[in-house]
């Protein structure tokens, strides 16, 4: 697929089909991932397949977060619209991917004395590329971060220096939103594509 | 260009050839950024044209902070190819894009209880499709992070609420690297293409 198509209909999914997703389009993916720029070469991405384990926990863990955040809503017909959101697919994406960053271990890495967390922004991008990948093939994901991510971290008993990054969950797209964001389409807020608020030029003393 | 191929050929440059890059080229990579994924829709990514200000101080800001990171190379031979390579292109590449995350004044944003700096996750999204776009045109980025940021956020006079995340510069690029990383091709560093090593099944208890 074309990079631009690829770019302009990947969404962020939150309703799948039950179709499985193959295993080389996965692969191609993490490659994709694999891919992608990181500080001094750090390549700190990781991903754990919790695809097969119960799910029960996750989605509990979820719940609890999800509520939690609602107590900020006061507005009545907001906190109702946002009720209303499905904001996860963690029973039913074929594929969930915990994610992580391995801060590096070796003893100097390149380009994170300006800001260490370079390292995160790296894995952000890798999974960019992932995403991108699937939505070229014809799949999807949905980055999950409404959740206590350092319980799930606990649990998969990962490493210290592996900060979580969240579940993505992965397959087959039901729906493409009309081909906007669907946070746009189910009326909770408007995507902004105008340049002028997000480009200008300016002068560096 | 087709999407993977621009995955594969999209390099963190520092040697570019003194052609202007088109407006047309610079406004479809930004429109690009745009269309990234961001948390609850933030759209936080912010981008300050500093192209035709100064260099002087920016150059001066980053041969400081190289020099203090080298400080941490204690073998001899490491850090004699460190000081060989060139880690920026500040001076000349035509377009210089300063970057920021705009943490959200909304009252309310999805998705940032797990972790708040998930919309510097969603700006370095934001930035790999940036980079992916130029990639494809023929054009190329380095994103440089060897700075200390919030002098430059204080050059800038920016919100208090929008994090550096550092300069991209941007242009025509002199060369492919033979089509490997920077950094492995002058031998500081390999990358790694093994998928298991950033990929496992794992069991979620």
């Amino acid at each position: 697929m074309d990079l631009m198509q690829a770019i302009e209909s990947r969404r962020d999914t939150r309703h799948f089909t039950d179709e499985a997703v193959p295993k080389a389009v996965l692969d191609k993916a993490l490659m994709a991932a694999l891919h992608g720029p990181s500080v001094g070469l750090s390549q700190p991405c990781r991903f754990l397949d919790v695809s097969d384990s119960p799910r029960a926990a996750l989605i509990e863990n979820f719940t609890s977060q999800r509520s939690k955040a609602e107590t900020a809503l006061d507005e009545p017909d907001r906190l109702r619209l946002h009720r209303s959101l499905k904001l996860e697919s963690l029973a039913e994406a074929p594929i969930l991917l915990a994610t992580f960053c391995a801060y590096p271990e070796e003893e100097y890495t390149i380009g994170v004395i300006g800001n260490m967390r370079a390292v995160e922004w790296s894995c952000a991008c890798a999974i960019q590329n992932l995403w991108l990948s699937l939505t070229a093939d014809g799949y999807g994901a949905g980055w999950v971060t409404i959740l206590d991510l350092k319980a799930i971290a606990a649990r998969l008993k990962t490493p210290e220096n592996w900060e979580p990054m969240g579940i993505l969950c992965i397959g087959k797209p039901a729906t493409d939103y009309e081909g906007r964001p669907m946070l746009e389409h189910l009326g909770w807020k408007n995507r902004e594509l105008n340049l002028d608020a997000f480009y200008s030029v300016a002068h560096l003393s």
